[in-house]
């Protein structure tokens, strides 16, 4: 295979490609083709980083001690925190200290908070004593607070300058803070946040203006201890580029900017996903089995607390059960159909709350809506239903039963499945949290009970 | 209640937690308090978007007529299309017209789609011939492709510039683009893209040099087709504020900005929530009932279908239901531990996929995770599910047979759940479409066909 495509950048995408589709041929490459390597990580550290990231964390270790510590840290600053961690633990804990050295603060404490607990500890250990200092402090916040995505390299200027005078100041800052000037903040001499100035307004003021007059006072900003989700509402309603972090003293110690602020939307958007069935929102496919499991058997013992009461709620039919054992066989598929039904509604609602789009007012609609969903499906599938347990017990009052029996879940799933979050959420729960397992309880009891009931009545 | 706290800052959060918590009261206290409104649509109005959101349409549709055009155009801006279009419903199309002619473009084309079939045609037809052709080429976009994404206000220099002429530009532009002059594109005498220019750059720039000096050539670009996943996620990883659009020749007709893409990739990344259970990933809280239920019933019917396939498989075991019904009232346990168990290792697999955390490279060592996970789930639950099922049945065989069963599932369940998601990748399709529907195929006839087989040769 040859990647002496036109354009670097051509050559940095097909690489990228190739290493995600074939890791181990794409490392084997790599080592043989180092120029086109070097090459790649200089044109672009962040695809030489989903490069790493693809191949097995031993070539990747290679390959990073390789190259020169400053374009190391690089792709160090552009890789996931887990799979950077994976990558330094190949190494020794000396050798990987220089390499965290090269990176921003804020990745590099990421980094270290995904590292195996000794390995951080010997990590730690080999740091210079400033930037252990540094990441020391950054990894008493908590991953998702403004304090856990903030990066210290922050522009500030004091409020006695003038704009001229400020962009003086910042032309000398911009090498050192290259792409992260989005905004300016104006600090008072006790360093506290007192205003934030966009680089155009400060062009297109008069020179001699003051800062202060130039500024936004009292600009938005966060909390080290803001939860992300609030963080990422903020920059997102009020279309911010960067959102500035004060302690509790209102000292400027950071900012968040809207990237960072995209991958905790994408995080928290996507938490739902898990809390609905009882996994834990920080589970990822790198966390150890036994923390996977701590957390998920909990909701798994529910579970079987949901199946003790499925048992005695059918414990009255077993007469039933034994006259005509073709209703226990059909019964599963009264339950199937309500429980997948009641999820549909269960999803749409859950993704309405997650986007911001079903605030308190209008839940109640959003419940009568899928009630009336679930009605139209009954109303679309109990002769089907009726039809096919009636077809495949050969016996008519067999499928009058089924389709009752369906009707009624689909009706009653359409409306617990809308319900069950917004009842959460109203109890101030997280709307998502086991939800899925509520809503079992709620389709499983109707769909297995109230088939036979019905049957009870009508055989 | 009184709203005159210090501020006019926490004037608007507080009326916009009003409106959300108690909406029929916060109608009424705006219509009595208009110049606290009227302050609140000055300062924010993306607070005043929020509290019409929050409130009936028609009250929001009597708030908006009586700002100023102008004033109302903002507010519109700052809605969600969908319930600018159920307040705009309210009015005559004409006046929706006149409102709909404030706002941006790119906001009012996702407005108009939004609309009711007719409303939508009644409304096109109102609007002046200029606005009406420009929101027109605008709706022709999918409203998740780049084009449907795109502002048209994006701020472009001729390439014959020199950096000072180009400041001398931007601040006449300054007052036009406001907010969105993230990046100025550079465009050569056809309207083609030739390169981007940082506002920074061009400050620290020498005067006298040239914009394609200056500029960065063949910068990262999108086509109008462009599906908003590919776009997040090349703004994402290159951290990026905008990415300007082209189209077919080349030419630059727009910019995404990063706070659009923010929002995309939330939908995005919320998608999966349904697709998971075979509801449409369009579906929102607003789409009509009929539209709805079309989407989510030939899943149902899958349910059914796979219903019928589990009465197949359980068919061979009516007789020892018939002379032991007490395995019918159990069986349920057996599917229910699995499905959960199962729909936990699915999440957490879809979850990573949807974050870009699990590359093809890496897939089957998170699904030899999730089935050590599994087996763990098992090795913890089976003793205990084998001890509630035998107390429950009052005998011993049927503890052993609940116990095995319930292991058995749950193993199959880990390898499952992380499995299907694998697969559709691989084949090509979204991981996760109807993915929880293919679990519970799997989960269901282990756990109510293992448990009946299982019976069957021990007892």
């Amino acid at each position: 295979m040859r990647f002496r495509v036109p354009g670097p950048r051509r050559v940095a995408e097909t690489l990228r490609e190739f290493a995600r589709r074939r890791p181990v041929e794409a490392a084997e490459y790599i080592e043989t083709h180092r120029d086109e390597w070097e090459a790649l990580v200089e044109e672009s550290p962040e695809t030489a980083a989903d490069v790493l990231e693809a191949i097995d964390e031993e070539s990747a270790a290679g390959l990073l001690t390789d190259l020169e510590f400053h374009d190391a840290g690089e792709v160090l600053d552009e890789m996931s925190a887990e799979s950077a961690a994976d990558v330094l633990e190949e190494l020794n804990p000396a050798t990987a200290a220089d390499l965290i050295e090269e990176m921003t603060a804020d990745q590099a404490a990421d980094l270290i908070g995904a590292l195996e607990e000794d390995e951080r500890e010997a990590v730690l250990a080999s740091l210079e004593p400033g930037p252990a200092a540094e990441i020391a402090a950054l990894l008493q916040y908590a991953p998702d607070s403004a304090g856990g995505l903030m990066t210290t390299e922050v522009a500030s200027l004091p409020t006695g300058l003038t704009a001229g005078e400020a962009i003086e100041a910042l032309r000398r800052l911009h090498g050192e803070f290259g792409n992260n000037l989005y905004y300016v903040y104006v600090t008072d001499y006790t360093q506290k946040l007192a205003g934030v100035v966009s680089f155009r307004d400060l062009v297109f003021a008069r020179p001699g203006a003051g800062l202060d007059e130039v500024m936004i006072a009292e600009p938005y900003s966060v909390h080290t201890d803001t939860d992300r989700e609030e963080l990422a509402e903020l920059i997102d309603r009020h279309n911010l580029l960067a959102i500035p972090v004060v302690n509790t003293e209102g000292r400027l110690v950071g900012m968040v900017t809207v990237g960072e602020a995209m991958r905790a939307v994408q995080a928290e958007a996507t938490e739902d996903i898990t809390q609905m069935v009882g996994a834990g929102a920080e589970e990822s496919v790198y966390t150890p089995i036994l923390r996977s499991v701590r957390r998920r058997l909990p909701w798994l013992l529910v579970n079987l607390v949901i199946g003790v009461l499925i048992a005695i709620a059918l414990g009255p039919f077993e007469k039933i059960i034994a006259n005509t054992p073709k209703l226990a066989v059909l019964m599963p598929m009264v339950a199937l159909l309500g429980g997948n039904s009641g999820a549909q509604s269960l999803a749409v609602i859950i993704r309405a709350m997650a986007l911001g789009d079903l605030p308190r007012g209008r839940a109640m609609r959003a419940v009568r809506r899928e009630f009336l969903v679930g009605i139209t499906n009954a109303a679309a599938l109990t002769l089907l239903a009726g039809v096919t347990g009636g077809l495949f017990a050969r016996d008519l009052r067999v499928g009058i039963v089924m389709g009752f029996a369906v009707g009624l879940n689909l009706i009653v799933a359409g409306a617990a499945g809308a319900g069950i979050p917004v009842i959460l959420r109203r109890l101030g729960l997280d709307p998502a949290l086991a939800s899925n397992i509520f809503l079992t309880l709620v389709t499983d009891i109707v769909g297995f009970a109230g088939f036979l009931f019905t049957a009870q009545l009508l055989l």
